[in-house]
C-alpha cells in the first residue's frame, strides 16, 4: 500500500519555506509539479492517464481491463484537487487524491476485480486562489460556468486564464462542458479532510457528508479620493477605508444574528501608501448560511451597512456577487449505500453538514455524489496547521476502499 | 527659460497609463530615467554633476566659475525629490527641481552673476514609497538615520535596500552622513507644490513655510489564526480583521478629538484569500498633530482601541513606531529674508504651516532652511489629480529666482 510513499513525494511541492504553507496555484510551476506527481502515480499503477478539455486529470482503471477501449460507462470516480489556497495546509484536496491511489493499491493487494471502470480525478482550481472562482474545473466540465466567463478571468498579476492555460500546454479554446465524459461516470465519491472538528467531538475517524450550505462571494468596491494623509483636513476627505471598516464589523454582526458565517479575508487598498488616503478599497465578503433565506438576509444587512457608511463619508460603493453556490444535498441513496458498506467493515461514519464548497458539490448537480470526511483534530483548515493523524488517514483509505469495492464490485 | 521643456521631458517618466498616476520608486527603471533627465538638465546648463554617497544628486553652478575646484563653501542649494508615492501626482517633488533649473535659466538670462556657489539637489526616496522610510536620502546625509538601519530595509517584494542600490550602480557600503558635503551648504530652499488649498483661499500664487507638524508612522501587526472561512464557527475564530476595523474607526475618532490627522492607507491581509480567515493583518497608521503632546494623545488612544479590540477577539497586536519627525520650525531669519526679497519684487507670500514632511525639514536640523509653496487649486496631493496652473508654476520660478538672487548675490 503506497499511501506513505505517495504522500512523501507530494509533500515538498509548492511549500513555502517561511510559512510552511502551500502555494499550489493553477498553471504555475508548483501546479505542473503536482500534475507530474499525478502522472507518475498513474503510470506506476498502470492506470490510463487522461486530461479533459478543462485541464482536469483522470487516471483510469479501465473495465474491461483488456477490452477494446473507447468511452468508459457507469464508472465509479473518486478524487479531489491538488491546488491550494495561499499558505494552505497539506491535506485539503491532496488527501483525497493520495487516498484514492492508495485505496486502489489496497483493493489490488486483496485481489479485488472491479466490474465497472474506476478512476481517480484531480480537478483544476478548486480553491479559486489564482483566478478567483472556486471549483473552476468542475464547473466548466459540468456546464455550470460559461466558458466565455472563464476565459475573461485574470489573476492578481493581470495574467489572463487563457494565457496561463496556453503557457501550460493546454488549449483554452477547447474549454467547456463535456457531456460525453460525464455521461460515462456512474457516481463520484470525494474523500476530504474535515474542515472543522465535529468528528473529533464525536470520536469518529471518518464521516459522511449530509449537504453543503449555500454560500457565495461578494465583492465590495469602495471608491473615494486619494489625497495626502498629512495635509488633507478630516472634513475634506473621502476616505474609503472608513466605510470598509464599518462593513467588516457589520459582516460579523449580521452572521451572528442569523447563525451564519461571514468573513472578509481579502482586502486591497489603492494606492496602498502609508502616507496617502486610499482612492479605493476593494474587499471580498465570503458568506454562508444554513439556508438561502438566511444567506440573503446576511448579505442584505452587510450591503445596507456598507451603503450607509459609504454615504456618510462621501464614498461610492458597489456590491456585486462573484460566485454563488446553491445548497447541495448529496444523493441520499448513495450515502445510505456508503454507510451500509462502511458498517459492514465495522466503520461507524456520522453524517455531517459543511459550509465548504467542493467539486463533489458541483458534480452533485449532474450525477450521484457522496463525500467522506477524515477527522481533523484541531479543525484548522486553509492554514499550515491543518492536520490529520496518520492512523486516521489510513482509516480514510480503508473506508474509501470499502466504498469502491461495494460500488465497483457489482 | 526652459520650464516648459524641462517639464515636458520629465512628464512621461514612470506614469501609469491606467491611473495616470506616477510610480517613480527609488532605484527602479523609472527612477533611473528620472536621474538621466536630471543629468541631462545639468549638462545642458554646464552644471557640474555630483552624486553623494547616499545617492542624492547635485548639479553645481560653481563659484568661482573657473576656480581651482574643490569643496564648495557657503553654497545656496535648492531642489526637492523626483520619487513619487504609488499613483502620485506630477508635481510633488519634481516641481521643485524643474523650478530650480528654470530659475537658474532665468537668472542667467538676466545676466546675474552669483557670488556664492548655487546647486540644485534631488534627494533619494523622499516619499519612502519603496523602502517605507520617508526622507531616506536626506536623513542619511545629515546623520539622522543610522546607515545600518537603512541597510536592513526591504521593499514589499523582499528586495534589500543595499541590493537595490548596488543594482543601480551605487556602493551601499558607503552610505551615511557626509559632514564635509553639508558643511559647504550655507542655506537650503525647497520649492514645493502646496499639499492643501490654503493659498487658493488666500488668493496667493506662492507662500512660505512656517513649520512642519510633528508626525510619524506606526505599524500595527494584528496576529490571529488562519482558518477556513466556510467551516470555522464564529466563536472559534481569532480573526485579526475585526480589531483592525475597530482601529481604523478609532484613528479617525482620535484625530477628530485632538484637531489632528490620522490615516490608515496601507493594509496587508495575510494570506489574503477570500475564503480564509486572515492569519495576520498589518496596518500602517500615519498621524500628525499641531504639537507633540497632541500627537502622543492621538497615537495613545488609537493604540488603546487596538489593544482592547484585539483582546476581545483573542488576537495579538504589536504597535511599533517606524518613523517619527519632531516639529520643525524653519529658520525665522532666513524666512524673513525670503519674504523681504519677494516683497521687493512685488510678491506677497503668506506663511503657512504644513502637516507634510519634506527633505527641507530634515535639513533644518543642520542648517538654515526655508520652503516656498506653489498654489494647488483643489488641494489634492499624492494623487493623479494633483495640479498647479502653469501661470502659478512660472510665478514659483520667479519667486525662487528672486530668492536665489538675493541669497547668492552677496
Amino acid at each position: 500500500m503506497g499511501f506513505a510513499e505517495l504522500w512523501a513525494a507530494l509533500l515538498p511541492i509548492g511549500r513555502d519555506a517561511g510559512t510552511g504553507g502551500y502555494r499550489r496555484y493553477s498553471w504555475t510551476d508548483a501546479d505542473a509539479d503536482c500534475r507530474a506527481w499525478f502522472t507518475a502515480a498513474a503510470a506506476e499503477r498502470g492506470l490510463r492517464l487522461d486530461c479533459d478539455r478543462d485541464g482536469n486529470l483522470w487516471a483510469w482503471w479501465d473495465f474491461p481491463p483488456d477490452g477494446p477501449g473507447g468511452q468508459p460507462a457507469d464508472a465509479i470516480v473518486t478524487g479531489s484537487h491538488l491546488d491550494s489556497v495561499p499558505d494552505g495546509g497539506a491535506y485539503d484536496g491532496p488527501l483525497g487524491i493520495v487516498s484514492a491511489f492508495a485505496a486502489i493499491d489496497l483493493l489490488r493487494d486483496r485481489g479485488f476485480v472491479p466490474r465497472r471502470p474506476v478512476a481517480v480525478a484531480a480537478f483544476t482550481e478548486e480553491e479559486g486562489a489564482r483566478f478567483g472562482l472556486a471549483c473552476l474545473g468542475s464547473r466548466l466540465l459540468t456546464g455550470a460556468l460559461d466558458p466565455a466567463a472563464a476565459l475573461a478571468l485574470r489573476d492578481n498579476a493581470g495574467i489572463r486564464l487563457p494565457d496561463a492555460m496556453a503557457a501550460a500546454g493546454l488549449d483554452p479554446a477547447a474549454i467547456g462542458p463535456d457531456d460525453a465524459a460525464l455521461g460515462g461516470v456512474g457516481a463520484f465519491v470525494e474523500l476530504h479532510i474535515e474542515q472543522g472538528s465535529a468528528l473529533a467531538g464525536l470520536g469518529a475517524a471518518v464521516g459522511l457528508a449530509g449537504g453543503i450550505w449555500p454560500h457565495g462571494r461578494w465583492r465590495f468596491d469602495f471608491t473615494g479620493r486619494a489625497d495626502h494623509a498629512g495635509t488633507t483636513r478630516l472634513a475634506d476627505r473621502r476616505d474609503p477605508m472608513l466605510p470598509y471598516a464599518v462593513t467588516v464589523l457589520g459582516a460579523r454582526q449580521a452572521a451572528a444574528g442569523h447563525g451564519a458565517l461571514a468573513t472578509i479575508g481579502k482586502v486591497v487598498a489603492e494606492p496602498g501608501a502609508a502616507n496617502a488616503i486610499s482612492s479605493a478599497v476593494r474587499a471580498w465578503l465570503d458568506a454562508r448560511a444554513p439556508d438561502e433565506a438566511a444567506l440573503d438576509r446576511v448579505v442584505g444587512e452587510v450591503r445596507a451597512r456598507a451603503q450607509a457608511a459609504a454615504a456618510a463619508h462621501d464614498v461610492e460603493v458597489s456590491v456585486r456577487p462573484e460566485s454563488f453556490t446553491a445548497p447541495v444535498s448529496f444523493d441520499a441513496g448513495l450515502r445510505d449505500r456508503l454507510a451500509a458498506a462502511l458498517a459492514a467493515t465495522g466503520i461507524e461514519a456520522p453524517v455531517l453538514p459543511t459550509g465548504a464548497g467542493h467539486d463533489a458539490g458541483v458534480l452533485a448537480g449532474r450525477l450521484p455524489t457522496a463525500m467522506l470526511f477524515v477527522r481533523n483534530p484541531s479543525g484548522v483548515s486553509h492554514a499550515p496547521a491543518e492536520h490529520a493523524e496518520p492512523a486516521d488517514c489510513l482509516a480514510g483509505v480503508a473506508a474509501l476502499a470499502a466504498v469502491l469495492a461495494d460500488l465497483a464490485g457489482r
